[in-house]
Order: structure tokens, then C-alpha cells, then sequence
């Protein structure tokens, strides 16, 4: 926001999609994530300070579009995102999502950005940092359950910020799998490919269920869970869409962002409204304990909270900075005396569609 | 959103406030005020078809923001709107808004549009659509009390709308009141400045007031009242925010947009919550009466709600299409693989700051 002694008018930052994957080619995925993950977990240290809500969804037939509002003393975000499964089958992309990072003294919006990119590393980062806290320090191995677009940024988060070595991948479409292989070919990470869910889950440390069926799936049944393994349930995210069968959940701790909103999207929607649960920042404070030993059976069951993405937004507003990136537009008039909006109208140039005949209606003197 | 039988790329029509000042320009005041009512009106008679919930508000020590979203079966629309009541203290609009128009079939955002100003037009058309339908047909003579942002909108809306020919104007800023006369000049309406609100009221047949102060106010007290008068409250808008004394509202027969909202933001919000009112669409639809005599009191408690944004949005959209305005960005990412999204990266043009170094990582044919 630009400010001088006469006026002040809003400018809006706005970062398109392709400037975007600019700024995380030009800073790197992993330095991205990481610098989103070190948000998150400032910003859950202090949960007290926001002004916190489930997220406003309106559904339809093929799918759901939700508003993640957010704001602390300084800053309000919110996040506009989709999810329409069969929006594959024409080319589009099951979620794309765009957000707002705003002033809370002024209510101006400072930054309008993609989000379709960036909810997938501030996802990735929020399962970094929630399996710090709740996976054995020694995992090396992951499984991957769903190797569709957002498996590539969980398997670089847990690479650089777990110490993950090797992945055990398994996707219903084996094209899918390919396709990651194919990503993450100079990761330096070990690729297994698995012909079944349970191969791949089978001596992993973490497992990571990252599916995209708007149904009540059981990706992960009890007898393939191992003492010690840590869950990292991302796919299951809004009612009617879980991953893990309700006795999976029953005989591990389960961790949350939201409670009240996890209860409503996450995997724990199959269980009663007493099961007992963890919300991380608890974790994350020292309040309460993560993993109490190396044979508990830990789960994150992740929605996506509107935290996150304010943290990310003011990651990406700082790197925006930075690197000097992105535009300013004019989403809000530029208003000479801010009582009087009528004179907008008065003091715009009225163009033709061609640029060849211009009309100027003239400020007049103050 | 373009669309073709090999992929599908999502793009975003922009409508900043500059391009927006001009599309009112070119289609004309009046002309944008009038199309946008007809759609409030044609909406209203499909209420049942949209999904609706009161807005959301984050709520600060100067300030609130809010988040006021819509559907029915074809279209979403959100607004992002704050009220700073201090911002014109440092040069800012108190009002500050812009919003989304969406496909509901896929979550593809279509339109991007400032709503400053549209919010203007479509609370302007809203109160001359409900007072269509509840002022007394011959109302000629306006009380309009609060000269500020919203002034000339409102004084528009009823010149070319109800007939007014007549406005009765007070401000307790006395600079507002010159800026309306100076901005309404050559409307061709007669304008009177008052030196009270009792003054400007007196004979009017409609009374607007649109009052700026975030406090419980008593603009319009019962011994102001008339017999037939219609009551355009249009200032009293969120809770701790009122114009009317209670007992004007008691005394007449209150209409309003969507109960739930109104109850918490608009002037009922002193009634008991069984106080009886109205809802609008009600009217219009023919099954519950408006003005029942030509010495009835009605009161229209305006607080704005999401169908009108989503009536405004679509307006604009229709206009800028006609008028080929607007410029389309980039907000989602383009895949040339849905389920790819790490592929955005791999085949992003890497630019240096500069423009003078560009590294291409290139696409990989399918």
C-alpha cells in the first residue's frame, strides 16, 4: 500500500499463477516449503492470537467451493478454492484456489495470489511440520497412497524436512505413478513402485494417503498398520471423503489443526462427536504430548486450514517482495476525497474500445 | 473460460475500479442502476434456487471484514467488502470491496471485479426495487440524510426508478451535503439543503438515510415520522450500527432482504428476535403484501445482502462482454496435464529480474 501526505491511494500486489512457479523455481520448491513449514509453525505457536472459523462451503452436485477466512491484529487472508473431482475428465484441475492477504487497521487488500500452487506446498509443509512432531525421528521410508497432484510436493517436504529416503508409491491409476516417477527422477530419492496399497504400506515408517475419490473410501485398513508407523491422512477432507477405516483411527492418537472443523471434513467424521483428539498447536507448545514411544501408532489427520494459508500468503508476500515479482493492480478506485466515490466517475477517462476517440471528463480543482 | 477439445485453460476476466468507472460511464449511470435492479428483481423471484448464509465477519478494533458468498446451480459469487469507519481519516474509503463470479460446474473463477463501486450501484438498485414495491406510487419529495460515499447513488437510483423529483438533503458535515449538490448539479432533480434531519424529513415521502457512524444512532426519531412515508434505512448495517429509534420500527410495517443477517446487522437488531418483519422477496413474489394504504408506514431495513452482489456481478460481466472490457489473467495455473501440477513447474519459463537472462526448462512431449 503506497502511502504519501496528500492521499493515500490502494495498490493491490498481484501474483498471477505463471509468476508463481517463477518465484518457486527461482527460490526453490524445498526453500519454499521449508520457509512455509518455519510459518506455520510460528503462527500455530500462537493459535490464541486468531480470530478463527470453519470454512463456508457451498456445495453442488459435482462439487464444493469454499471460502478460508483468518485474521490475526495485522493481517486478514482468505482462500477461495474448489473441489470437483470429475473436472479431470475436461482437462481442469480438481482444485484451484486463489486468496487475499488484506490489512486488518484499513480493511485494503495489500495481495491477491494463485493459490492452486501454493496450497499444495502449504500442505505439504503442514504434514512436515505435524510428522515432525508426531513421527519417529528415525523414518527413512514413506508410502505414498495417491500419486496425483499433490503427491510430488509431500514427497519433497518430507525429503528435506524428515530426512525421508526412499518412497513406496501406489495409485489405482498407474499412469499417475508414472507420472511421479517421472517428477521426481533427480530427487535423489529412492522410488518403489508397489502393485497394491498394502505393498506399499508394508515396513514403511510414514505413510502418507494423499487420494482424490470424493467417496468413503478405506485406503488404509487395520492390518496393515505397523507399530510405530505415523499416518499422514491428507485425502480425506470434506464430508462424504474419508481414507482410513474407523478402527485405524481407533487404535492410534489422532492429531488435528481445527477440531471443529476436522470434525465436520476429516476422518474422524466417522467417529463419534466425544472421540478424543489432539489439536497440534497443543503439540506444538509443549502443552500436550506428540508420540509418547517408538510403537504408538500416530495420526495426522489433515484438512487444510485457513492458517496455513495465511501463513503461506505472508511467505509469498515477503518472497514476492524480495525478488521484486508480481504487479500492482487497481482492484479498489483511486478516490481524491474518500467521501465523495461519485467523483470516480467524474474524474475517469472515458476511452472507446479502440483507444481512438478519448474523452476526458476533467478533475476539477479542489 | 476458453475452452477446446485438447485441454481446457482457465482464464480470469479482471475488471479493475479504473475499467469499471469507465464501463458505468459508457453504459451510463442510470442505465447500469436500472439493468442491475432488473436483476436484483428477476433473482429475488428465484430466491429458493440459491444457497444462501449470512455473511462471514472478522471483526477488529476499527473495522470489520467480510466475506458474503451465494450460489444457485450455475453461478457462485463472493464479495469481499470491510467497513473502516476512521479509514477517511487518512485519505480512505471507509467502504472498500471487490468480488468473484464463478462456475459452479467446475470452481472456475470467471470474473474478477472491483465491487466499490458496483456495491454502490446494486445498494442503490436494491433500495429502489423495494421501494417499487413499498413506497406510495406518487412519491415525489426525498429526504436523503447522510450525503456521504453512497449519497448521489441512492439520489440517482430514485430519479430515474420511483419518479423522485424533490431531494431534502442533511449531513452533520455540511462539506458532504456541497459535494452531493456539486456532483448533482445538472441532474435535473431539486435539491434543498436542510440545516436538520427533522427539516429534511419534513414532507418527504420517502426518507433515506445512509449515515456513515459505526454506533447506535437515532437518526429518524417517531415525532419525525409521517403518516404514508417509506423509510429507506440503508446506514444502520452491522450489529452496534443503527439509525432508526426502536419505536420507528414498531410503528411501521418492516421489510428486509434475508432475516437471518438482518436480525443480527440491521436496525431490528434492537427488536426482540420475534419481532415481525417481512422478507422482501415475499412481496415480489406476490405472496405477502407490500403497502397495504396510502398512510401506512413501511420501513425498508437494508443491510445488504450476497444476492444482490451476485445480480451486480453478472450485470457487469453481461456489460463487459459487450463492451469488450476487461482483461483476462492468469489467476489458475494452466496444466497441460490436470493431475500434473508439479509439471507447471517443470515448464515454467525461468526469468532473471531482469528479462536479461531466461532460462527455459522445457515441456516434455506427452
Amino acid at each position: 500500500m503506497k502511502t504519501d501526505s496528500i492521499r493515500n491511494t490502494v495498490t493491490t500486489l498481484y501474483l498471477s499463477a505463471p509468476d508463481m512457479a517463477r518465484l518457486i523455481l527461482r527460490k526453490g520448491l524445498a526453500t519454499c516449503i521449508s520457509g512455509i513449514a518455519d510459518n506455520i509453525r510460528a503462527d500455530f505457536l500462537r493459535w490464541e492470537d486468531f480470530d478463527k472459523s470453519a470454512r463456508v462451503a457451498n456445495h453442488s452436485r459435482d462439487g464444493v467451493i469454499e471460502l478460508m477466512p483468518i485474521s490475526d491484529h495485522r493481517h486478514y487472508s482468505f482462500k477461495y478454492v474448489n473441489g470437483h473431482p470429475r473436472n479431470t475428465r475436461i482437462g481442469l484441475s480438481t482444485v484451484m484456489a486463489f486468496g487475499v492477504l488484506a490489512d486488518v487497521e484499513t480493511g485494503a487488500p495489500l495481495l491477491l495470489s494463485e493459490l492452486t500452487l501454493t496450497t499444495a506446498l502449504r500442505t505439504a509443509a503442514m504434514s512436515a511440520v505435524a510428522a515432525q512432531a508426531l513421527a519417529r525421528p528415525d523414518s527413512r521410508v514413506m508410502a505414498l497412497i495417491g500419486n496425483g497432484a499433490q503427491s510430488e510436493f509431500q514427497a519433497t517436504a518430507f525429503q528435506h524436512l524428515l530426512g525421508i529416503e526412499e518412497l513406496r508409491l501406489y495409485d489405482i491409476d498407474a499412469a499417475a505413478t508414472a507420472k511421479l516417477v517421472d517428477n521426481l527422477r533427480s530427487s535423489g530419492l529412492k522410488l518403489t513402485v508397489c502393485t497394491s496399497a498394502a505393498e506399499a504400506v508394508r515396513g514403511a515408517d510414514i505413510v502418507t494417503t494423499v487420494t482424490a475419490d470424493k467417496t468413503n473410501a478405506t485406503i488404509l485398513t487395520p492390518e496393515m498398520i505397523e507399530p510405530g508407523m505415523h499416518i499422514n491422512a491428507v485425502g480425506g477432507d470434506c464430508p462424504g471423503k474419508t481414507e482410513l477405516h474407523a478402527n485405524v483411527l481407533s487404535a492410534g492418537s489422532v492429531f488435528v489443526e481445527y477440531a471443529p472443523q476436522t470434525r465436520v471434513e476429516g476422518d474422524i467424521q466417522q467417529m463419534p462427536a466425544d472421540f478424543a483428539v489432539t489439536e497440534l498447536w497443543n503439540v506444538l507448545a509443549g502443552q500436550q504430548p506428540g508420540r509418547v514411544s517408538a510403537t504408538e501408532v500416530t495420526v495426522f489427520d489433515s484438512v487444510g486450514f485457513a492458517l496455513e494459508d495465511y501463513s503461506a500468503l505472508r511467505y509469498m508476500a515477503d518472497a514476492a517482495a524480495e525478488l521484486d515479482m508480481g504487479e500492482h493492480i487497481a482492484l479498489i478506485p483511486d478516490m481524491a476525497d474518500p467521501k465523495d466515490l461519485f467523483g470516480v466517475l467524474r474524474t475517469t477517462e472515458l476511452r472507446a474500445p479502440t483507444g481512438a476517440r478519448a474523452m476526458t471528463l476533467v478533475r476539477k480543482a479542489a
